[in-house]
């Protein structure tokens, strides 16, 4: 998969309520979503409305939801459930699974078979389109669309604190990895395994990397593993090649397949939970039917900023 | 560790609200909590007072009980947090971290110091004392003492199917092993792994055995692994040695060591999720100070009831 992201990524002043001084380009979540579905915005969204929440989307059967649910709340990092259909087969209004927050505030004006940039197919648990603009046809009376938090939504506090990740800052889509770490099963989704998005980072930076990513509960938290024997660790085959988004980045640019030895020891992979999961877990649980899924690093933006799913007095 | 177990264990009708009927020997959650207080019930607790919630204790220095907090929202399955001390330093007052339900409707009457039938203190992260009766001594006006949903919650609701546990019907204590699956890391809480129980069922029964435990989410709920692929992929290295617990027992009584091969196709082992896990979590970290758990298997006995945690219309 090429890079494909064009837009203009810029390092955010420090994070504040002050909304508009935030975002240089004027983007907002509106903007990023009427855009994709117009057709107009086709592309990966990492850096997309800095500060405006992210979410990947997983659309099921209704008799599959509530296991879904179930499989959310036993496994909230890499399923860290937003909201979802306000009723069986809605597609333009939500239910919020934030505390605090209702649906209409996480997006307003909102089409989940449209507003993604990208979208894939699945029937009977197999891929049968993929990188589609939209899944309008596809979306039944019988669809449930849930929205899982994207860990792109803690990338602004990181570039504020000096800690671009290096595919942002080189406008590229975040690696992702299926991994051999399970899940915890729930229902009819067994067998399902861990997807990852990974950044790398100096190995002197990584308590501060976590400790800044730890208060975005809802969209992954801090890393779930990090250093280079978590690569075997979490049973990843070859770092330089993701199963999704694009190949890493070294600070400087290069292919991290490039990286002299000498740098392995000050660079390391840091791993976190990723919004790909609930996915891959309905295609290892090959559910009956047809399943609509993002493009993985083509987020839904939403109305929903940072500062309302972070709490009060965190780093 | 040999079998401690005295109580007479019966097979409950089935569970209904109708209270007393539901506990043929009288016993309550407060009962148990004070013949423990007093020094008399020094057993453990698998099968006392059936449809009592009981749970697991972890008591810390205050200053990583945010960390440890967010260990359990990360955690959910092996970590569901039920209440917590009222106040740093309390041990006779709970907060209820269970939607719905105040701290003095989990236990009144309580002292987390005494009401466990045995306990273990760690300093620095050392096992220094272990099946102590109380630790009033222990306790200073810094620890916060979790309480911890425990798998013999659902023993109940597994007897009424005519699916009592092994150990339970031969008033042994459950199984319980270390196992190499990581929890997702929280703060200082890293590198930490899952402690699971087991329970061994006929391959036919389990897809039963889940659906039954399924609704427990308050207390591990339905089990994360299964099936005798299931001990090497948890890393658990002899089935017949767990670390905490007795000896696994064959539905017969004999010893799952003395099971003929012949068993091995229709007999499978069943892993849910284990409250001792945040206990060794906390040893996992090496917490400088004085921590205090439950001795495994040794639980304080709630009013809470298995009806108060599982959602109407649940199986």
């Amino acid at each position: 998969m090429a890079p494909t992201a064009i837009h203009k990524v810029t390092l955010e002043p420090k994070l504040t309520k002050t909304s508009k001084a935030d975002n240089t380009n004027d983007e907002t979540g509106q903007s990023i979503r009427l855009a994709a579905r117009s057709g107009t915005f086709t592309n990966q969204t990492s850096g997309a409305a800095p500060t405006y929440v992210q979410a990947n989307l997983i659309a099921i059967p209704a008799r599959y939801a509530s296991d879904f649910r179930l499989l959310c709340k036993r496994n909230p990092v890499p399923c860290p459930l937003l909201a979802e259909s306000s009723d069986v087969g809605n597609w333009n209004a939500l239910k919020s699974q934030v505390p605090g927050v209702t649906g209409e505030q996480i997006a307003s004006n909102v089409d989940l078979r449209k507003d993604f940039p990208r979208y894939m197919v699945y029937e009977d648990g197999k891929l049968v389109k993929s990188q589609c603009l939209q899944v309008e046809t596809e979306w039944t009376e019988d669809h449930v669309g849930f929205l899982i938090g994207c860990s792109f939504s803690f990338e602004s506090a990181l570039a504020d604190a000096g800690l671009t990740p290096a595919h942002m800052a080189h406008g590229t889509n975040v690696p992702m990895y299926r991994t051999s770490l399970p899940l915890c099963p729930a229902g009819v989704f067994k067998n399902a395994t861990y997807v990852v998005s990974m950044r790398l980072y100096r190995k002197e930076d990584v308590e501060r990397v976590r400790d800044i990513t730890r208060p975005y509960v809802a969209t992954h938290g801090e890393p779930i593993d990090w250093g280079w024997d978590s690569v075997s660790r979490l049973g990843i085959e070859d770092i330089t090649k993701p199963e999704f988004g694009d190949s890493p980045v070294l600070p400087n640019g290069s292919a991290l397949s490039q990286m002299a030895d000498s740098m392995a020891g000050d660079i390391v992979p840091v791993f976190w939970g990723c919004g790909v999961t609930p996915q891959e877990a309905v295609r290892q649980a090959t559910l009956q039917g047809t399943v609509l899924g993002h493009a993985p690093g083509h987020m839904i933006v939403l109305d929903l900023r940072d500062w309302d799913i972070v709490p009060e007095g965190s780093p």
